[in-house]
């Protein structure tokens, strides 16, 4: 860890401020300790803010964000439950995996990589059979689109069935308002637009979902992320379950103090605006980008890979020439994209200049050639 | 978490050294970053060692210790497999209750908490039924004892089934010899005698407990914790499954460090004769240990509340007027003793002394009265 930093402008992790690594570097405290204990309670407030919702059971699962999926589907899903899953990238793909090992009646709506859900046929999808949960990528990861979720959202609350969002890009980078969409369970990510290290995974359960969870007819096949005992702890009771990752969730406590600080309109503006920047320039030097406009998130840019241009040599360039980090394309759009994350504290103008710089040098090495002046020229921020 | 140390002398976690805190500190390397994978291989390495295993299946899972457990469990487990648990604490009956979830058949062997298990009675237990898996906790957490495993190991191998250890408590502490001794899987726990923050959980899984995950007849329920996956990751294929708590195994990294340069037989040593210091102290001190000596574990000790003496005001005071923390009873000894750990970088002699004192002066504050001078005399070390 003694090299040059790392500019990370992949899919996640993304860059974290010297004020959040520092307070990794604190000395430990318990975590039955009445100072931790007061940090668990404003991380909790924190995260009721960025999800937009008053849900008393909201709290960061001590895994990824894939066990924050896991806690979600786990705890609402029961053998031959029928889930509703919109699929249109890996980790929608993943939604399928996981409910398929749950037992639960898999129900997809799939769309092309690269393109958003059709409501309407969600709407069908949920409308046909009596649906447990319907379940959805907010900002895919795989692609970067940003999933419309109102017309969604309205059909499972018509079906009675519960709404899950896979926000875990999206938190931090964008203002969610998950009460007044309807939203039942949420799991999202702490190393995107938080800004924080990666290994804790906030989530949050409405009162409608918790009665699901006490009306199962069979128990939590999990242990660690049943939520009747993560209240326990997380709860007035604070009972021992599990020992919770301590330096991660003061971490994440120092992340939400500057994400609050900066407030979540101004946040929110300024993703939108790197991001604006960063299409504008790769057009201008000849690229073409995976997501159209209108659906497209901008903490995360899919950029189409010229023919002839391989994808593996190139990030490698970028790494090892400008201390870049850039992401490849996962599942069909392996090699044949590269994404490029500007979030949270990464969330930067320097840093788009930056990568259009790297990416024209590692493309003119590979014998694709842009107008290097003119893309950056076309940054206007 | 600008308030002055506190020294932590409870069940875990344990006190970390500057240098692992700091390693927290440096700036994220992405998940799939080079310089991060060589870590990675470092870390697998290391733990390797630590368990005594030449497993090439040993990672640290993306939680904490109870992670750890369901991973094992999880995998190993399938609905109707019958499972033989030795339960003497707390973890033995988490265990009960995970295999339960898991739909096992699950029989408990069980002995008074403060008590090791009988390995007679595993034994017949053992042979009774066509048994899937046997698990025992080598250090209980919640009471002190170090299980003694050879014949449980052995009564196991015999009938052909997995033997699981959960070694949380111990690993780091000990020197563990694993593969001599049978272990099919093994679960630990970084907040303890490696004195690395909470958060990851190292496990090891031999190549006969693999090929019964292969044999399945039905998905892991989890894909978190699933082997198959996580090889993806961890193995030469290096594909994304999750994001790595990247600073987290920095931190690991850094703490094994430290341990395979201090050497386990003599950090074995250190433990062992810190912890003989305090149970003399104790002992002159006048009060009762719940675990006799030959089945002491060295890192934890449980002392036995003389009558009329409250837990909770004796254990605040500590924290408040020595910024000690020191750690309470669990299920049934709740209220009835106390919990001293002497674990990693904290089970040093001037600890032993500051505890001895710290907890005459509490006990005094509530009537009981010792010899504080000949309890510190008592301190060898």
């Amino acid at each position: 860890m003694d090299q040059p930093e790392i500019l990370l402008a992949g899919p996640g992790p993304s860059p974290t401020s010297h004020a959040v690594r520092q307070a990794q570097a604190a000395p430990l405290l318990g975590h039955l300790d009445p100072d931790f204990l007061a940090i668990v309670d404003r991380v909790q407030a924190g995260l009721r803010t960025l999800f937009g919702t008053g849900n008393e059971f909201t709290l960061p699962i001590s895994g990824t964000g894939s066990a924050g999926m896991e806690a979600v589907l786990t705890n609402l899903l029961e053998p031959g439950d029928r889930i509703v899953i919109g699929v249109h990238g890996v980790f929608g793909q993943r939604l399928v995996q996981l409910a398929r090992r749950l037992q639960a009646e898999v129900v997809e709506v799939t769309a092309e990589f690269g393109t958003a859900l059709d409501p309407a046929a969600m709407a069908r999808a949920i409308a046909t059979g009596p649906t447990r949960v319907v379940a959805v990528v907010h900002a895919e990861t795989s692609t970067g689109v940003l999933q419309p979720l109102p017309e969604i959202a309205a059909a499972a609350r018509a079906a009675g069935a519960l709404f899950v969002v896979d926000c875990v890009t999206s938190i931090g980078g964008r203002e969610l308002s998950w009460d007044a969409l309807g939203v039942d369970a949420a799991f999202a990510g702490t190393q995107k637009c938080l800004s924080a290290p990666p290994g804790l995974s906030p989530v949050t359960f409405s009162p409608r979902a918790l009665a699901r969870v006490a009306a199962r007819r069979s128990p939590v096949p999990s242990f660690y992320f049943d939520t009747t005992l993560l209240v326990g702890y997380f709860g007035p009771g604070r009972a021992y379950h599990h020992t919770a990752p301590i330096s991660l969730v003061a971490a994440l406590d120092a992340a939400l103090g500057e994400v609050l600080a900066e407030g979540l309109p101004a946040r929110s503006r300024r993703h939108d605006d790197v991001a604006r920047a960063l299409r504008a320039a790769l057009q201008a030097l000849g690229l073409q980008l995976l997501v159209p406009d209108p659906i497209a998130t901008p903490m995360l840019t899919s950029v189409r890979l010229p023919a002839g241009v391989d994808d593996k040599p190139l990030r490698a360039f970028l790494r090892q020439a400008w201390r870049i980090e850039i992401g490849g394309g996962l599942g069909p759009l392996a090699g044949r994209i590269v994404r490029i994350g500007l979030m949270g504290h990464g969330a930067r103008p320097e840093n788009v200049r930056r990568i259009v710089a790297a990416l024209a040098d590692g493309l003119a090495r590979q014998g694709v050639r842009g107008d290097l002046a003119a893309a950056l020229a076309a940054v206007q921020c």
